[in-house]
């Protein structure tokens, strides 16, 4: 870790800021991005911190054409009393080194970035919003640039930190959405990619999603690529179920991607003596818990929303409706735990949080 | 087709010519190239050729994060007298618009880009090699631009076309080549995207191709990502098999690329009388064809190398040899059909090249 590297350069040009309700989802850009420079042989070079601009690339450049590309999703966080937070950022750190060795790419330096996304924090602190879940996400990102068509991994790469202010994922409070089971498409398979962030999974996602849209639900739920039985994901989060007072989530299989409020949540639930496991689970026994009257509770997990209750699944024409369309007690708890302790309202047990010097 | 719609650009700066024995495959590129860009409601605006250059885009553009990106590749040869010709251009615009189906993107119009292809090809006749077995690589691509990191279809896009003068892919004739049989990391998958010709394949498959690399074979057999027995394709190449005096090939099975080359060689095989056919073939059927003197002929096929004979295959630890890793009678007789009427030096009996006007 070394701060000294890192260079900067201001934007004499301040971006106007909008408005917190007028936020749309990773539109707006703060002033400043950190980028850094890999070349084979030497490393990473060239650390700074710069004004928010567009990127050149050679039209033959491998990401454009072979999708070498990893990144990351975090959320930063204003209190009222000037104190920024984040949840569990080495985590995420970590992953995209998972993810950068999958697709062949130079590994990070995860403290130096670290360090990087905090002076860069620091720079543009004013935007990150202070109304009431609302919050600054951040995308870190790793794109492959060499000129070169053939397919084999590049020998230059650029990771790049860009911020963007967002609104509060619930404007009325949280609530249940619809979700489509998917039948046709594949997000991922052992083998693949499905354990990294890269572009791939979510360009092959996108087709499934115009169906569901189409027909007024929110998003997919996706099943295993080999047997179309076992529950994947949800979207982009991940998923869990509670059946009969007991609650399940998919097992990290290899195809699934390891989410961090996943991890935390089945961490909470173990503090809280809730008991939770980790396992396959089928359509087929969801379906069955439905009809039985114990399919409790369904919600979806990620950076994005934290929890994301789900109040109806349609699986071949089937409907199977949980908690009365409702969100349920234990989603409800553990979206105001786990946003609690994000903002710092609530003690964190567990280290999670990393607050930036005021 | 209007070709007064596409505007163009002269580069005053011509760039230095490689000599065709240096040639590296995709590193060099012509003085122009052609640009469209497309806007949801607008559609396809703005065709121009232009000087060769940067593209800019934001560090949000959705390509860099969600891959949303389709590429063809394919080829034109110059004749001694001149004559510059295409091979079956329409099927891999027609391809394109398939791929770009699968990745929520918009249809190119398939007609003006083959009418733009032409007249870019005109303006850089000089980049075409003349030279024995060298070409011209073209490669159209599309790339979704919208800065916008929310997870849906972008609202822009750009499609391009850049060309690479390429030296003879066998320096010294056609001869076979290693082939690692890959039993840990999948392609692709039913239900997924490999029947696209888009980035997140490709950058699926480097990993095992490193292993490939560094084993001393020059390209991964990819098996079905289900039951992990039958084949796929090798490398980014189709593949062929001659068991007993009959040729196989995979069916097209909702994994595979429909390879151009691949199809050529079905209609050809088809033309001589040969029995030829696409069903799925197993690794356990080729062991056993080796290991009964029946392996007789093995070979990839695609735009790159056109046939690229299989000398050796490694499965499990077990070595089966091909021809005495030899080129077969067959492989070599293709070979020099497809490649004569490709340079229209042998008699096409199917209409498909297409001459450009002198
Ligand atoms: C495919 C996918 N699954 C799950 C998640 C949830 O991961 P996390 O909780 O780390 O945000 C994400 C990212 O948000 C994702 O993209
Ligand atoms: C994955 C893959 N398979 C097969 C092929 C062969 O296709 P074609 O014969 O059209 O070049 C290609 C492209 O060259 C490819 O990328």
């Amino acid at each position: 870790m070394n701060s000294l590297k890192i260079r900067f350069t201001e934007n004499e040009m301040k971006n106007e800021k909008t408005p917190a309700e007028q936020l749309v989802f990773g539109t707006k850009f703060t002033d400043h991005m950190f980028v850094a420079d890999y070349t084979e042989g030497t490393g990473w070079h060239d650390h700074r911190i710069v004004p928010y601009q567009a990127l050149t690339l050679d039209p033959s450049a491998s990401i454009l054409h072979y999708g070498q590309t990893v990144f990351e999703g975090m959320k930063a966080y204003l209190s009222e009393d000037g104190i920024v937070r984040l949840f569990r950022p080495e985590q995420n750190m970590k992953r995209m080194n998972i993810s950068a060795d999958r697709l062949s790419m130079p590994q990070i330096e995860e403290e130096l970035a670290l360090e990087a996304l905090k002076q860069l924090l620091e720079i543009d602190k004013e935007w990150i919003p202070k109304e009431q879940g609302t919050s600054l996400y951040i995308r870190p990102f790793m794109i492959a640039t060499e000129a070169h068509l053939g397919v084999s991994a590049s020998k230059t790469y650029t990771f790049i930190i860009i911020m963007s202010p967002v609104g509060s994922y619930y404007k009325e409070g949280i609530h249940p959405v619809k979700i489509l089971v998917e039948s046709e498409y594949v997000r991922a398979v052992a083998g693949g990619t499905g354990t990294a962030k890269t572009a791939g999974n979510y360009a092959s996602s996108l087709k499934a999603q115009e169906v569901a849209d189409r027909e007024g639900y929110a998003q997919v739920l996706w099943l295993d690529g080999l047997e179309r039985k076992y529950i994947e994901e949800v979207g982009s989060m991940n998923v869990f179920f509670k059946i009969d007072g007991e609650v399940v989530t998919p097992a990290l299989n290899g195809s699934i991607l390891d989410g961090i409020t996943r991890k935390s949540i089945i961490e909470l639930l173990k503090y809280w003596g809730v008991p939770i496991t980790e396992r396959k689970v089928s359509m087929e026994e969801i379906r069955e818990a439905f009809l039985n009257g114990k399919l409790d509770e369904a919600f979806g997990t990620g950076t994005a929303a934290v929890i994301s209750p789900i109040g109806e699944l349609r699986w071949k024409g089937e409907l199977f409706y949980v908690n009365n369309g409702e969100t349920g007690e234990l989603s409800q708890k553990l979206y105001e735990t786990l946003t609690g302790i994000q903002r710092g309202v609530i003690e964190d047990p567990f280290g999670w949080v990393v607050e930036l010097k005021k």
